[in-house]
């Protein structure tokens, strides 16, 4: 495996943003972003297209409203990211909110206008109850995963994501009672980048969009895979969006009906546009037989999926002064008192050590780990060991740097304990 | 597998709190802290103990208050954790910290009275830079590990954690250096619960005591397998102190050192003094040949280690209203928009589902989680799907419940944006 170099920080720019702001410190690259977002807004689309951002991944007000500013929906995942969104300054009519629980104040969400896709029988009754007559959108299962059928997946008979594709009477039975119109059909298969799974899957949900009459839109949820290491290939949005616009096509020329597509990506976005800047604050190695290991001051409270999912991330050592010449095999590991706290496990077995090449780091130099832009500051353990959170920083298209999140205390951590 | 049953709640008391509390809320038992504690108080030690409370495991400041009121002491792993419990009234003559990473205020740490072992070659450094001629402690690799060597590990050639066994002349180099005078050997092997393991961990630990002519005090880090699961069995305490206070002894007969011994343990104190109720706010299923899933109001941004390493815990079923009489097989998940949110993975096997036997649940009844104390509000993906932390109660000896973390606004995950 070869070395992995920046994605788009200079060797110089790690060294002033880490004097300026400390490290570990995330750092958002706006041009980026606006790259990827640019690409998911030419997704073929026959009939329109709306693109969501699926705010989980990073919902950093700063991105919320760079991506806003640039014709992106948001895909809300809970009522509190609805709330976040809002605050954010997206209004509630590009807000659109698929939950796997839904929250207590429903009906006031519900009035404020924004979408909502009912991803559960249950989910249409307490919608119909809360405001019966509106318009909603379904999310199903259409009975395909990209895993196994006994694997944690978003689609297929091991998910509990959507309604089961065998339910649509019981579903339009819902609808009726609660006086529903169903105009926008929701699946998410986590389809990566194959364009016979995209095919399968607008095939699948198209079936479903046939047999609720009022649907003007489809919803074909995330999934695009992203390169991350060197080696990697990401999904060509073109290659993929071709089955589905061709699909789209002959449904129009079967039936008339002429359907907006909807896209939800959040990984595709964000991954690649953001980097943690961490420091090497200790070197040492278990002797001639064993390891050597950089100890970052970074680690699980930041970047999490290493560990939760053995997931590959360039780690890119940057000279405190100069450029490293040399290279040398080690093992990443990060802050905690915790073994399962390492940056370079084996690919998918976040158990197994697998040593990574890197240039040759001393203490005080630089780690630069790319691809944190999704579901990393958003989905780590925050606070274990009582590590405050990173701050994060925004790198605009002028060049400049910005504080978009500050580095609280980590008095945070304890604040809401009683004390007496 | 046999249906699980509550640890130390009744069904009428779960109602109760879930009801003056709302879910999802961890609950902790005074009694069970207290019995545990009581338990390692009484580990075998000719020649006297200390106990540590490995605080990372649940810092909440009522457990460490009611812990140090019992005489224990505190393992502190980060220099933020050393602030914590210092907050939380814990005298700093009481407070160790073995860190990975060093914090920067050190000095002044050291000056307030903390123990401290460095755990690399360079803490001895950091530490004779900030505060020559004091005592420490060194925290050493014995070489032995309970996993394999390419594993993730707390002890052998694949853990980044302590002074390789090799380096104790280049230690004593850097102790001469600085004047520093090493009284505490400590290691940490995660040595489970059987007594041989124990053994062989005592003696290479005495080994080291032995080329440290200062050293009064022993300290063998945590790791006593604790039983979760009615089929799990826990470390017997006294069965696994019986060769380590052999080996002192024998040790004091060939030396004339009668060597104090120190234990940290984290898990062993707290994972089942704590449970949590959650409720069952969705229930799906995937057809006549897939799988029933109960939907929680709570997932990994309470309980990751099931998502982390596919732990099981217990998962107890309270009717909202009445006790459940049927049982079923269901796959229970968290609440957030993620495959891995789930609370019945295979064991050991994250990514794989397995269908739990509970007593059979519906919408708006509770699943109690047990053996939560331990790494689960102290290490979860609390603020993923911009979901707040759970509130935490406590029981007291009377039976009594109290509030000791409240729940604050989903906002405070936001708090920290910069708003222009």
């Amino acid at each position: 495996m070869s070395v992995e170099s920046l994605r788009f920080l200079t060797p110089e720019q790690t060294r002033t943003l880490a004097s300026e702001y400390g490290t570990p410190v995330y750092v958002v690259s706006e041009d980026l972003l606006r790259q990827r977002a640019e690409e998911t807004l030419s997704f073929p689309a026959p009939f329109g297209l709306t693109v969501r951002y699926a705010m989980k991944a990073n919902p950093n007000r700063a991105l919320l409203k760079i991506f806003a500013g640039m014709g992106l929906q948001i895909d809300a995942s809970s009522g509190h990211e609805v709330q976040r969104a809002m605050e954010a300054g997206i209004p509630a009519g590009h807000l659109s909110l698929s939950a796997q629980e839904l929250p207590e104040n429903l009906a006031e969400l519900l009035d404020l206008g924004i979408e909502i896709n009912a991803t559960s029988l249950n989910q249409i009754r307490l919608i119909g109850e809360a405001r019966p007559g509106r318009t909603i959108g379904l999310r199903f299962n259409p009975g395909l995963g990209s895993g196994g059928t006994n694997r944690t997946n978003v689609g297929g008979p091991g998910s509990s994501f959507g309604i089961w594709n065998e339910y649509t009477a019981e579903a339009q039975e819902l609808l009726d009672t609660y006086n529903l119109s169903c105009i926008r059909i929701h699946t998410h298969i986590g389809s990566g980048s194959d364009p016979d799974v995209w095919m399968r899957a607008a095939g699948l949900s198209l079936d479903l969009v046939r047999k609720f009459p009022n649907v003007t839109t489809l919803d074909l949820g995330g999934g695009y895979k992203v390169a991350r290491m060197a080696a990697e290939s990401s999904t060509d949005l073109q290659t993929v969006g071709k089955p589905v616009a061709d699909a789209l096509r002959a449904f129009a020329a079967e039936t008339g009906r002429e359907i907006h597509l909807e896209i939800e990506p959040g990984t595709y976005l964000v991954a690649n546009a953001v980097s943690l800047i961490s420091r090497i604050q200790d070197k040492v190695d278990t002797g001639s037989d064993g390891y050597t290991f950089y100890r970052l001051d970074t680690g699980m409270t930041d970047v999490l999926r290493p560990s939760l999912y053995g997931a590959q991330h360039p780690l890119v050592v940057v000279g405190k002064e100069s450029d490293p010449t040399e290279t040398e095999e080690a093992i990443l590991v990060g802050h905690c008192c915790e073994s399962g706290d390492i940056l370079t496990p084996a690919p998918g077995d976040p158990e197994a050590l697998q040593p990574r090449e890197v240039a040759t780091g001393h203490i005080h130099d630089y780690v630069v780990i790319e691809g944190v832009g999704a579901y990393c500051s958003s989905m780590c353990t925050v606070g274990y060991n009582s590590f405050p959170p990173s701050p994060e920083v925004l790198v605009n298209t002028s060049g400049s740097a910005k504080l978009i999140r500050r580095k609280p205390s980590a008095q945070v951590l304890w604040a809401n304990e009683v004390t007496d």
